[in-house]
């Protein structure tokens, strides 16, 4: 099942045609991934970062923008978890309103240790990333 | 009455020592001012900006920086009609969490029309912006 | 040949790892494609979107993020023209520091009308891209 | 003497007006700020924030805004340093285009020892500051 969140399209986000600013979107699916550890895997990333020295970098992101979102329209992104490997986790972001589809992203992160370098996900978490995955309609 | 509203402190919006980069605050103060304008006045930015050509420019804005505000913190905001002039609009902004304050902002904006120009309110927005200062507190 | 920019990393693109926060990398391939049509092309954004009513926004792009760049690094990033359509724009970034690649970006823009569509770049614009796009080392 | 830095206005700063969105200006005195630290003192933020584990947050800061900037503006910032305290030092900030004043500022920063306190200024930085400071138009 994936995870949703609404966010609201705010002058902050917006661009002189009054469309949101690419970039942005990439906070909103920051956002969308730090809720989610918040949320569904209960592992905030003021633990990760500030208590445990960890962190969970993007390795590489594809995005496709399929149409653009407008200051204040209130925009329903979802996040699915489409693979769990030994220290990376592959997401899929799709932003839509009314239907209508504004961008779909595919994400990887890693997990990362102490020492800065990819490192297997601790246990708890990866069982709990799996059996998210396992939720995904077939 | 002030409006309030609760706002997550999220990656995006911290600095190397994992506290609130002080512009992120402005983005914060700002986002208020335009929920405020959608949910107490009923006249959301996208019709302020898009549709009728205005805008609400800040003009004078002094800021308190009282104590930091760090990763994960959920801090409220509230912000508070101060004064109501010809075309102007006097706010106060309190940001806390746990009875500490993190940041008192007192901004100015005033209402510009379509020649870029400061304008009086339109009636409506002043008299409904005159209300809801008398809902203050004596 | 590519055209080339350095980019300081100031406290503003940093997370609280002290490493750059990757929605601002965005901003920064943002400022290239901006700096590239003001120096390269001499049509800055600013006549393209507030004389003209155009618009160039990005349809896809797909990004490696190979090293972390760090606060006060002073990053090379260079633009290059990988193919001319029609209507789009094929780009591909790269940044680095002391010969470590520390991202690739492939991007596609496309020339918007004042009907908000793809539109055929002018003639002007697109002799000189594919001008560019020659240059190119084989 | 005043420390000067020419910024360009860029579509990241813009709001849906084509005019700079104020916390953008902050980005923008902040990396003054920043730009100061590393030309002026010969003391970057990396060695303040990375290796030594201090800190200069903003405790106060006045704006008003005069006059919009606009997309593709070249805008000169100016900082002056204005009072230099125990643990403290006050900083003035102009920006301005063909001899209109954009914005001025006025800001407290705070030394900031490890322990996350005011702490005072190590002597080298003070004396380099003062020495800054006397070099003001009298």
């Amino acid at each position: 099942m994936s995870y949703e969140r609404d966010i609201r399209i705010e002058f902050n986000h917006c661009d002189p045609a009054g469309i949101v600013f690419f970039p942005r979107y990439f906070e909103m699916i920051n956002s969308m991934v730090e809720n989610f550890f918040r949320d569904r895997l209960e592992h905030p990333f003021e633990r990760i970062t500030m208590i445990e020295g960890h962190g969970v970098p993007t390795v590489r992101l594809e995005t496709d923008f399929r149409a653009p979102s407008k200051l204040g329209d209130l925009v329903r992104f979802s996040l699915t978890v489409t693979g769990v490997g030994r220290a990376s986790l592959d997401l899929y972001h799709r932003a839509e309103m009314a239907g209508e589809t504004r961008l779909e992203a595919r994400q990887r992160i890693v997990w990362i240790g102490t020492q800065r370098r990819a490192t297997p996900w601790p246990e708890a978490l990866r069982a709990r990333l799996q059996s998210i995955q396992e939720e995904n309609p077939t």
